[in-house]
C-alpha cells in the first residue's frame, strides 16, 4: 500500500508534538498574528493593463454620450457647476476632461472609523477588510430549516457576534428591522441596534433625505458632540446612488447630499444586474458599474472636494434562466475581482459585493460559493468586502450560524491574501541542509517550525481538523451545532458596546428606541 | 425600505423570461458551452517573477550541494551516465548546468490519452484539469455519518461517477482498494475497476518493481495490442519517486523506471508535509518539492529523454499544533498555487493537489475547504488539479456524494479559470447605448442576453438558487440527499465502459478479477 511513500501518513513524533504544544501555550503578541484586517491583495488579475485601458476608455464615452438621467435638481445644480452638460433630453453628460480631473483629485485614502479607535480600517491601495451587507428580509432558522421575518433584535445580534469575529471588520447593516413599520424609525433603531452592538465600523442605509437629519442628530449624541463625530465618523452611509442601467436614484442622491455635508463617509453603491440592469456580459457589467461610479464620484465631489466616498462597483449576477439574482456564482466572483483591478486602476478605494450564497441554508453550497468569491475578492486587493458574512437565498436571508462560520471561512481567505514571503529566511536553504546532511530528517522539532507555528499559519476555530477516528471519539461534532453554541455564548453576554447610562437615557428620550435596555 | 433601489430586487419580466425560455429550450452545440477542459488560467500570481528567479536559485544550489540519498543502483547508473555525481555519503548531486539543460530539452507538452479518444487531455501552458487522487482508505457513509474500509466496489463506483460529471476531466485512483489482500491483486483490480468504469484518462500507482509487467499485459490486453497502448497509452502511473525531504523513495524509482519503458507517462510526486518533511515555510515547502521534482526530471530523462513527466511538486500543509496533515486550509491553496506558477516558470507540465477537505462530511466547512484551493489552483494555471473531488478527513476519506456535488463546484471554479472577455461586443457600449436612451431601459430581452445565455454562464445541476418561497414550496431540497439520488441514479446503469465479453473473458482468464461480472 505505498508504506514508505504514502502521503497520507500522519506524522507524530513525541519530541516535536511535545516542543509544539510548549511553543503553543506561549500567548502570540498581536503583532506577530498571521492575519489582519488590511492585508494588501493584488495578485489576482483576471484583467489586464490594456483590458482596463479599454474598459476605461468605453466608460469614459458612456458618461460623454449616453449620461445618466433623473438626477434631482440639487444634484443637477453640482454638476452643472462642475462642468456636467445637461441636455434636452435632461440627462446629465460628462466631458471627459471633468472625469479624468475628478479622477486625479479624489480622496485616495479613507479612513473608517470605530467607535472606540481600536478597529479603524484604512482603505488604501489593495487593503483587504471583510465585513456584513445587505438588506436581508429574513433570519435563517438553521435546525428548524425555516425563513421568518428579520427583526431589530436579529440585528443587534448580528452585531454582537460580528464584535467577536477577529475576521468581520467592519458591520454594514446586513437586515432590514421588519418589525419596525415607521422607516424613520426603522432607519434610526437601526444605527442604535448595531451601534449597541459593535464598536466596529457602521454601514447603514438612510431610506429618505429626511431622516438623515435625526440620524446625524443620534449619531452626534453617541459620539459625544458633533465636533467629535465629525473628527471620527463611526458610521458611514451606503447609497444606492443610482438605479441602473445609467440612471441616478433621485431621492438617494439627496440623501447622500445631506450625508456628504453631515460628515458622514460615503459608499457609492451601482447595484447593477447583469443580464437584467446591467449587461449580461462580465466586461459590459463592469463598464457600466464603473460609469456610474464615476457620475457618483464627480457628484461627491462636487458636493465637498476630497469628500470621502467609497467606489461601490457592485455588479450582481444573475441567473439567466429565470431571471433571478443570483450572488453565488463563478461569474459574481469574476464581475467582483474585475471591479477591484478597476478602483486600483483609478487608484481609489472601493468596495463590492462577495462571499454570499445562494443556498439557503449553511451546507456544503453555501461553504463554496461564499469561499469562491470571498477568497477571489481578497486576491484581487478589494478594499471593502461587502456581504461577506452570513448571507444567503441570494441576499433574501441572513444567519448568525453563518456569520460565525465566516469567521473561519474569511480566517483562510486572508491567509491567501497575504500570500507567499520569499526570502532567504523562508526559502529555508539552510534549514532544509541542516535537516538532510546529519540532521534529523525531518522538521518537526525545528526552531524554524516551532516559531512560525502562530505567526505563518492560520487554526480554525470551529472547523474539524481531526482523524476519523479522533472525530468518533469526539461524538462526530456537529459544524451547525457547535456554531449555535458559539452564538449562544456570544449572545449569553450583554454587549460590552452598549452606551453608558446617561448617554443610552438620553437616546431613549429623544428617539424610540425599540431594543430593551 | 429603499424599495426603488433595492439590489435584492428580483426582476421578472413576462416578456423576458418567454424569451429566455425558449432560447434555453435550443440545445447548446459543445463547442458553445461556456466551459471545457484545459482552459487557461495564470491569472493569479501569488509570486513575482523575482520570487520565481530566487526560488529557482535556490532549488538549484540544494540539488548542488545537498543532493539526494537512496536511488536504487539503476537510478544511480542512470544519474551518474547523465552527469550527476555521486558522493562518498551516497547523495547523488546535480550539477546546474545539467539541470538547466534538462528543464530546457524536457517535454513541455504532453498528452494524457483517453482510451476512447473522445476526453484527451493536452498538458500545455496554463491549461487546466481537474480530476480525483489519492489514496484514501475509507470511504465516507454520508447519512450514517460513518467511515468504512474502501473496497473495489468503491472505485468502480466512483470511476462510473466521474466518467458522467464533464468537470472532473480524469480518474487518478482516489482509494485504496481493501477488501483485496494481496497487494499485486490490489493493483491490478484497480486499474480493472477503474478502466471498467470510465473512458477518461486513469492514473494508477504501482506498489512493487513486479508488479508493473503484470499490469503493462493488461493494458496491453485492453488496449488490442502493445503498439494500440503504446499509441495511445490511456493510463498514466504516479511515482512517489521520492521520500521528502531529498531522499528518492529506492522502490518507487525502480517501478518509474519500468513504467518509462513500458510507455506510461509518469507522474513525478513528491508529496513533503510543510512543517514535517519539508519546511513549514511556504516558499521553503514550495523550494523543496521544486529540487525534488527536477531531480526526477533528470532521471526520467536519463532514462528516456522527452518521456511524458508530469512535474508533481504536491506539498501537503500540516496542522502545526498537532503534526496531522491539513489539506483544507489557506496554506494548502498557496502551496499548490505558487507551485502552478513554478511549473510555469519552467515550463514544464504539472500537477500539484487541491480541492480536498479537511471536514469529515460534505457540510458547509467541506465547501469553503475544497473551493479555496480548487479555485486558485486553475486560477494559478495548474494543468493537473489532484484530488479535486470527493476527498475528506485529510485524504482519509472519499465520498461519491461529494464527488457528484464536485461537478458543480468545479463548474464554478472553471468559470472563473475562463475569466473576463473584453472585446467591443462585451463591453457592450452599443447596447448600453441602446438601451438607456429610447430603449427598454433593461437588458432583459436583448439579444446579446439571450445569444449568451448558455456561452457564457455556467448552471449548477444540484446547487439551489430558488428564493426562499420557490424552495419552501419544492418541500425545501437537500442537497445530499439530491447528491444521494443521482448516485443512485449514475450507479443504476450498467457502465458503458465496461470491456468487450471477448476481451473481459481474456483479462478475466488471465487476472484474478475481484470485480463482478
Amino acid at each position: 500500500m505505498n508504506k514508505p511513500t504514502n502521503p497520507t501518513a500522519r506524522v507524530a513524533r513525541s519530541g516535536g508534538r511535545a516542543a509544539r504544544r510548549a511553543a503553543r501555550a506561549a500567548p502570540v503578541p498581536e503583532h506577530l498574528r498571521s492575519i489582519h484586517p488590511g492585508m494588501e491583495g493584488g495578485t489576482l488579475k483576471p484583467l489586464t493593463q490594456q483590458d482596463m485601458e479599454r474598459i476605461h476608455s468605453s466608460v469614459l464615452d458612456a458618461l460623454e454620450n449616453i449620461g445618466l438621467a433623473d438626477a434631482p435638481q440639487s444634484g443637477i445644480d453640482y454638476l452643472v457647476g462642475a462642468g456636467c452638460i445637461l441636455g434636452d433630453d435632461g440627462r446629465i453628460r460628462f466631458p471627459r476632461a471633468l472625469v479624468e480631473d475628478t479622477i486625479a483629485k479624489a480622496n485616495r485614502s479613507i479612513t473608517l472609523f470605530s467607535r472606540d479607535g481600536k478597529t479603524d480600517l484604512e482603505l488604501s491601495g489593495n487593503r483587504v477588510h471583510y465585513g456584513t451587507a445587505g438588506a436581508a428580509v429574513s433570519m435563517v432558522d438553521v435546525h428548524g430549516r425555516e425563513y421568518r421575518h428579520s427583526t431589530v433584535q436579529d440585528l443587534h445580534d448580528a452585531a454582537r457576534i460580528a464584535d467577536q469575529l477577529n475576521n468581520i471588520h467592519f458591520l454594514q447593516r446586513p437586515m432590514v428591522c421588519r418589525d419596525i413599520a415607521d422607516n424613520r424609525e426603522m432607519d434610526l433603531n437601526s444605527i442604535y441596534a448595531s451601534a449597541a452592538g459593535t464598536t466596529k465600523h457602521i454601514g447603514v442605509s438612510f431610506s429618505e433625505p429626511d431622516f438623515v437629519d435625526d440620524g446625524l442628530e443620534m449619531l452626534h449624541m453617541m459620539a459625544g458632540g458633533e465636533d467629535k463625530w465629525r473628527e471620527r465618523p463611526f458610521v458611514s452611509n451606503s447609497n444606492c446612488f443610482v438605479v441602473p442601467p445609467m440612471k441616478f436614484a433621485t431621492e438617494s442622491c439627496e440623501v447622500m447630499e445631506k450625508c456628504i455635508l453631515g460628515g458622514m463617509p460615503v459608499l457609492l453603491l451601482s447595484a447593477g444586474m447583469a443580464g437584467a440592469t446591467a449587461p449580461s456580459t462580465i466586461a459590459g457589467a463592469i463598464v457600466q458599474a464603473c460609469a456610474e461610479c464615476l457620475a457618483g464620484l464627480v457628484y461627491v465631489n462636487a458636493v465637498k472636494p476630497g469628500a470621502p466616498a467609497i467606489f461601490g462597483t457592485w455588479p450582481f449576477g444573475l441567473d439567466l434562466r429565470t431571471g433571478a439574482m443570483s450572488v453565488g456564482s463563478g461569474e459574481q466572483a469574476l464581475l467582483t475581482a474585475g471591479c477591484a483591478q478597476m478602483h486600483s486602476f483609478y487608484g481609489v478605494p472601493g468596495g463590492a459585493a462577495a462571499g454570499a450564497a445562494d443556498s439557503k441554508l449553511p451546507d456544503m453550497q453555501a461553504g463554496w460559493e461564499q469561499m469562491c468569491s470571498a477568497v477571489m475578492a481578497g486576491l484581487s486587493g478589494l478594499n471593502m468586502v461587502y456581504e461577506a458574512g452570513g448571507m444567503h437565498a441570494s441576499l433574501l436571508g441572513f444567519c448568525h450560524e453563518s456569520l460565525i462560520l465566516s469567521d473561519d471561512l474569511l480566517g483562510q481567505a486572508l491567509r491567501c491574501v497575504r500570500g507567499i514571503e520569499v526570502t532567504d529566511e523562508t526559502m529555508a536553504l539552510d534549514q532544509i541542509r541542516d535537516t538532510c546532511i546529519g540532521g534529523p530528517g525531518h522538521y518537526l522539532g525545528t526552531s524554524q517550525t516551532l516559531s512560525r507555528m502562530e505567526s505563518d499559519y492560520v487554526y480554525p476555530s470551529l472547523g474539524d481538523r481531526t482523524s476519523p477516528k479522533e472525530w468518533a471519539e469526539m461524538g462526530k461534532p456537529d459544524l451547525l451545532q457547535n456554531a449555535t453554541a458559539r452564538k449562544e455564548e456570544i449572545l449569553g453576554v450583554r454587549s460590552a458596546a452598549r452606551f453608558d447610562a446617561e448617554t443610552d437615557k438620553a437616546l431613549r428620550g429623544r428617539f424610540n428606541i425599540h431594543l430593551p435596555s
